[in-house]
């Protein structure tokens, strides 16, 4: 590898300006591009969440890299380096509806994320709308959050039912989940922008983490 | 106008073979050719639907054409000659649930082609999901169906919510309905095509003529 | 594995409601969760299929779980627990055409659903319309069904032909067989959709499950 | 007009519900459903909001029609019926950041839209990244805000450059501001949801409207 | 208008290095700019076509223009200056078929510019395949030609049945006739690429003239 | 593998109707299947040739397939069973073109096909229009031909400068050569579509065989 | 309309800082807001761009306001206020080739521009690639610019072909000529980014303003 | 492999008419066409670039091979053959800004491409909007050059910041960085064409070969 490639800045100031440290995107780094923000991490004596770390990447550091990553979980495919928050400081508010159990590796991204920057957030799974009753079963729960983060993949008809029922603002994250016409999660995408239902804001698809982030934002200036 | 134009040969057959008549789509027609189609229907004495009949259009016929469409509709854009069936003939079965009044102009294209087809169909409206009490006060009527046709723009998130409700088909017609991410009724088309709710059946945007032909198609055969 | 993928909720009165079981689609779930669905399935002793399970994730199975599926067709890619419908019991009225053999594990899938549910629906293949002929000597037998299901990929011409010559309803299933700007079926797709022989009724690329649900609900209300 | 169309079921219980009384988006409708809504409104003595009423349109009503939308705005398109919040109880909190004066027409409908919710948010505008200082020199008044409606066009970078700056949640609303592959809005659409700068959350194209509503609930819940 | 638009270079020399003349599409042109093109072609006494000459563009011609335009047909939209071919050299061997009445303004663009190009073509209509005797009726005439340009819009259908039938290479031409997946005629450009009938050659949504000059190409070479 | 996969019906007739054979395209076919087909062939003595057949797939078919098939070749990857045709009754007239080495892939299924159906037609390759002498120094060869196949991927602006410098007709065949915007070929087709140069044929991307067919029906009937 | 529209902040110190002052994209602006910003031009006693001007707009701007912008060109839909550069400071190096004259609005964009930036660039027009011996004849002319900006609609081939032949940075400018496939430039913008060619640089589809920027910073750092 | 794939046609005299040799793009070559390249390139005792050739396949090459291009990256996938510019010729002038790590491969693609013309380039790296204080502390070093080549993917907003900063001309390459609606590129690339700051050049997605071609051709006329 040439020299080119460690030139990497963290914005270390990032939490400062905008309340949330800055976190790194595996899915398109090299393992020697990782373990060296690692390394700097652990130098600056940083916390640092990394995120999209697929378990053949992980399985591919070194030793004392995986050592520094230890709570690393596969499902959500996160790691983050220098302690969790301690019990006391761990904060409310923050709900997660996920419609189907293929929907909770981008759930529990969010939920990860949450844990990270110290919220404890439950998922709520499989209330998808063809079978209208799970969602109402769970509708109490729901409505307790001051923020909702719906998961939801194939048409994402989910967004707009949840919103219509709840007077927290929710946050709609398409997953890719589905085929054909839904393949990608475009088509739940577009159901999230397009809902009839006002008041939904939307994220990439797949993004639990800037779902999560933005929840925390909301709390933060609450 | 040259001497192409006149060589149409209406299918006087298909009913007999798939059981509907053939019906005339305006959209893409000069007024001289619609007027020579009406003509070759009544000198066959022959009923015959015309759909996507813009006003402006209807407006430049002459006056013996729209004496032949009298029972023109301007909300559904239909009109049809050769007389409309009588009343003891009239069967009852489909339903029509239309999420908003933006959707009746489908809606009606479907009414109509269906009362074209000696069925009287009513339509059920504003019951989008943002207010799911809407839809569930009707529900039972909903039900009372042995298919349903369902018209819907923006997310489209209605098809999913009512296939999970009721053991009818449901027959969704996407409406171009929308802006942003849904103009053109895309978005409604694909969260009819990836719904979670199986047993789904979809036709062409705004094709409330297609909808109402499948669902005699199916009667007929029940 | 993390503690949230345990919560899932199966639809189990689904069947009440809409006259069609729930059933599980594979292709976005771990080997952990499905058998964890399964286990519970056999908890409830309740039938369940299983679509869109792959021979490498079946293979990966537990040998438990295997012999609960032991019924697993590799070309379908389709499993069941609970036993099949007794022979007395098999109803018949739906037909499947393939347009050629690039489209048998879309049709097998239909038709294995259709198993499932208590039909008896043999698949007529290899009729593309490139070849005129084999349609039509096939036609007397394709009449005779009141609910046609059609797969094809490539162009997708099959659908129009055939719903020009028959009066049963047809059900479109668009398979994702083609390259170019066919690759993914949505050539097909818009085919089915923009079909000049009206009647056509459409399901997701690939959705050969969805068609058989659709036309097993229109069967239970003949 | 036939006599579906004023079958319509205002959802006034969806304030009660989700804390935003119900809007009517007239772009796909009928000056003559327009009237019967807005007459439904006045008999059941509620405020209702008209988004979307283009001046042709708002001309083509009948004078008192026009009496009861008397504050009707032809930049942002909108009017309301039922009186304005009184002075004492506006709330502060909300800012709305516009890169261009191409986009006070979006800018001023999430305005009024807070007008009518109780919200007095001012328009920052011209503060498009092409000139950098101007955006820096509002900053500190940005800073002040709780949530931050920002609304872009073209390439849409301000929506990036304006999350990394503050602390507080920003809501992206894409503006069908640009021409080539920026015309209808979805370059900007796209920089919204896949900005490198976490926590941005989106609406769909030109939905000025809904950012207002899902910015009320944030702080309905602050 | 400036006067950069006036430095057009006419391609005399085309027709002796392709066998074809240059045309001239109007479409995107100014009235300006056609009356210069043409008084050229009247300096140098030869030949042009004009396509895609708009009857309201038409109409604003100077009298002496439309004079030399004399022989202009409103239905496909051209004229040419400078005489039509006599009887004696008029040529056979190229069949236009036309799937619907909607289809005929590009079937007869091909038809004018085989005229122009000295070819007697007659244009066979509504043969769609939705009533497949239609087209059966005329195969023997269909048949009989060396080339077959076929003109569909819709789901473009015909492109592969007539493919199948007969032994001379059929040219499809794509129409923009259809709504909702078919608007624009890409549904119909997709079905004659990705035919499962080989030897499908195509040609850009609604150019016909591009059709004609291809078969003539052909025929020059036979 | 269930009992439906046996049901095909090879079209041995099509030879009489359309003057081709029938091919088989194996890329969605599995292995038992292309065997089946293959005996099937042998049992009815005929000529059958057998395109995408990918070397992985090649390789594990039985030993007597890969006899009947010998004369596979990887990089067209085709082969055919039943002989090739002898020296006396080959055939000149069709030219094949490739703007670069990537595109030899499809030009050689082109040549391939070409040679079963009985025509001798050489490549010429790298003539790509961004060394416009390579193509010049060509042109005299390639003007020799009656038809030309070219084959282009990126941008192919070869289809255009190749038309305006030929009386043959030309056949673009589109390559899924490139990246970015030009990944799978789309911008190489619409650049045929599109051209400026009037008379270029088109066909579906990477569809050597589609263009040989249709080369060989112009040959046939001219 | 409301007070918000006013609040326009023109970046003055954009010169200072890339060399080139700012314009204003006139295409979403209202006549108030142009008149507004043209004002204040005058009152600072600068010169302003004023670009996408349709001329109905331009009319209906007030008398002293045409006055200022005496200069119109209704082809190029241009104008600025403040003064155009005098002889001794014009300065020449770069050249505009436009495809066809249906390219010429675009061109002269791109030619105004420069001459409000102090060049004099001519136009080279109707050089298409469909007759190549036009763009040969005009060689040595173009390859005297040290910059050359290109502007092509339909397939855009001759940006492939120019960038082959001169050893000239070439900016690409796809300019929404065409139909079908090419509607609204796409493909000659792809054909511009997928080039076998290196080295083009590609704006905007129909982007003459922007071509000239660039091509006036390029000579700004020669 | 057949005998068409060793006709290839090296442009050896492109550099004479554009003053940049020819390179071989590897991405759709044979490990055989390569070496085939290679070994011309030896006998004529030129140098060639090749870009993309992926490790894998650079490990398959012969050892020769290998030992000819010595020089081989990793990272930015390329290599040459012939030897490096020495020392003394060696220019400076453009220089290289990366959004983030992710994009290095790109960046340094376009660096090795200067290193082979005989260029020094510097990669200035992580310096991506959402932490603007990065960009800023290295804008003097950026403000220094003739010309800067940006290389951002996800949604590409640095160029719009960039451009807006700098007199320099900017090419803008985006880069395959992203997820979601950023997947591929393209939300990047919309950027890049559609930014609101004026004269920015765009490539193709990751195309770091073009942008250096591009910028050394504007130097060269500098």
């Amino acid at each position: 590898m040439s020299d080119f490639d460690n030139d990497f800045q963290i914005d270390w100031e990032r939490e400062r300006r905008t309340g949330i440290p800055e976190a790194v995107l595996c899915a398109f780094k090299s393992a020697a591009q990782i373990e060296a923000i690692l390394k700097a991490a652990g130098e600056a004596d940083r916390r640092l969440l990394f995120t999209r770390l697929e378990p053949s990447v992980f399985a591919s550091l070194g030793e004392e890299s995986r050592a520094a990553l230890a709570n690393y979980d596969p499902v959500s495919r996160t790691a983050w380096c220098g302690g969790t928050p301690a019990e006391p400081s761990i904060r409310p508010g923050i709900g997660i509806v996920a419609a189907g159990t293929s929907d909770l590796p981008v759930a529990t991204e969010a939920a990860r994320t949450l844990e990270f920057l110290g919220f404890q957030s439950p998922v709520i799974a499989d209330v998808g709308v063809a079978g209208l009753w799970r969602l109402m079963r769970r509708l109490d729960d729901i409505r307790s959050y001051r923020v909702v983060i719906a998961v939801a993949g194939m048409e994402g008809a989910l967004f707009s039912v949840l919103a219509g029922l709840t007077d927290a603002p929710v946050i709609a994250v398409p997953a890719s989940v589905g085929y054909g016409v839904s393949a990608g999660g475009m088509a739940a995408l577009h159901s999230a922008l397009a809902s009839c239902a006002p008041g939904i804001l939307t994220v990439n698809i797949d993004n639990g983490f800037g779902a999560a982030v933005a929840a925390v934002k909301m709390i933060n200036k609450m």
